[in-house]
């Protein structure tokens, strides 16, 4: 198993590559399966129906050295930090942006998890006047949440605590339903939200 | 030099990096600098002025293996081909999606450049209400168009030729006015063709 430096599992860029049945009934009957491959398999799922077209930006990575004796073969290279978020797309011909985020605490969610260049990057995206939001996943409680920017931004400026509360999330953000294929209906909480 | 299995030249993601002045000045008088490079300055300069948020898909690279021995180190990965294209983002409060290419050829742009996935993307972005386009780069001539997603499939449609001639350019697509700093105002060449 390959991890990014903050302890995450690493799966490669599954966005657009089409999933056999096989494979949709694996991962949906794997709880133990990572968020983010859920959010991947929703987006698929949603491309397919004609709905959105969201994709996920390829992990940044930093290369130092590439061989080239058998083809290109990196063998010295770096995770960098993402300076944006993880998704974006279309969606009801608007632009929309996000960051996904799971959490194994039951108690509230950290907001060292969440970086000051992607809070800055929300914001720009709500200033262009696109929808910018955190899709956060309590893992404990297998619930997942989306939380807007301009939520996210003002529950920082209001508080000086350094998580969110889960008890935040049951009363202020919006509950995405968990299904079986798709995993996720995230998309049905942003018309909830946002339109 | 990195360089990608299509023998571009690979440069580390600079898009949301400030750029000093001094490199801005290095960056606009060295002709030998990349396309790439140019429109990641151009996309700076026009989130710097709140014109519009256009970020760079960074590279996909499918890692093998990581060495936790020191901090994570990538010591064996591939390049991935781009499954979309180059850049997305928000502009006018339209999604926008394009794909990059230069040539060094005087006669033709070669549609080789181009992969089935990124002209299947970009008519999703199309279906979607989005804004989709191709900017070429012709090297000998130091000249840049834009060429609609809808016109390149048209052309590829309607001619069974496997480039694009630069006399089309001259004649169908929309020119992109270049500058000192930033080299190229692709978004005035945008409003042209799509508002």
């Amino acid at each position: 198993m390959i991890k990014y430096p903050d302890g995450r599992e690493y799966s490669p860029n599954k966005t657009k590559q089409k999933l056999t049945k096989f494979e949709i009934s694996i991962s949906s009957s794997n709880r133990g399966m990572s968020f983010e491959e859920d959010i991947n398999i929703s987006n698929e799922y949603y491309s397919t129906h004609g709905v959105a077209l969201i994709t996920k930006r390829p992990t940044p990575i930093n290369v130092v050295h590439v061989d080239y004796t058998n083809g290109p073969h990196i063998t010295d290279a770096y995770f960098e930090q993402q300076s944006t978020t993880d998704y974006n797309g279309i969606y009801r011909e608007k632009y929309i942006d996000f960051e996904a985020k799971s959490t194994k605490s039951k108690t509230s969610f950290p907001l060292a998890n969440i970086s000051h260049h992607q809070i800055e990057h929300l914001k720009e995206v709500v200033k262009y006047g696109g929808i910018g939001f955190f899709i956060i996943n309590f893992e404990k409680y297998d619930e997942t949440y989306i939380l807007s920017a301009e939520q996210l931004i003002s529950f920082m400026q209001l508080n000086k605590r350094k998580s969110i509360p889960y008890q935040y999330f049951k009363e202020k953000a919006m509950s995405v339903t968990h299904g079986y294929y798709p995993r996720l209906y995230y998309l049905e909480a942003v018309d909830e939200l946002f339109f």
